[in-house]
């Protein structure tokens, strides 16, 4: 969940969450996150996923997938729809999903 | 750079640049990052931009644009390119580029 997700040839979609936290991190919204973490690892067309969050609370999540309905198909998945419902009712102060296609990929290492 | 952008209807493209540090935090790095902010936003088509690295040395931005074309115009841009040497020669251990293009997007606020 904390390094550079190893992806295949593009095509492939990216849904990009970007939040900022409404109160301080508790352990609730930690457990959480990492158990929506696993599940997403067992949904079909999942690829990867990329989290940081910085000292300010502003957060990014990037989640790697085969194909636009996969996204789909985890956005309404039941468990997550529950967690999404607790993001909105405490954990976040504002927050924006994009669904992306990503047509190309560069990678870099030392 | 550090708050929700705000950015028009899809669709519209993404530089998702996913990295990992080689070293710690220092106060070149942090001014590099901040020029080349400044510096994209006046970049014909720059759309808006997202950061966020956590303590684990993770980092995440992501830049949105109009076209892939205003990417590429950027990619090669000589302060953007001198910096991106930089980043190879002293602050990253790896990264990933992702150039992807952004199909929806939904927003919530508190």
């Amino acid at each position: 969940m904390t390094s550079i997700a190893e992806t295949p040839q593009p095509p492939y979609y990216a849904a990009i969450f970007t939040s900022v936290r409404a109160s301080e991190d508790d352990s609730a919204y930690a457990q959480a996150a990492e158990a929506m973490f696993r599940l997403a690892t067992h949904q079909k067309g999942f690829l990867g996923m990329e989290s940081a969050r910085g000292n300010n609370g502003m957060g990014i999540s990037v989640s790697y997938w085969q194909s636009a309905e996969a996204i789909a198909i985890w956005k309404i998945q039941a468990d997550h729809m529950a967690a999404q419902r607790l993001g909105r009712e405490k954990w976040y102060g504002a927050y924006t999903l994009r669904i992306a296609r990503v047509e190309r990929e560069v990678s870099w290492a030392r």
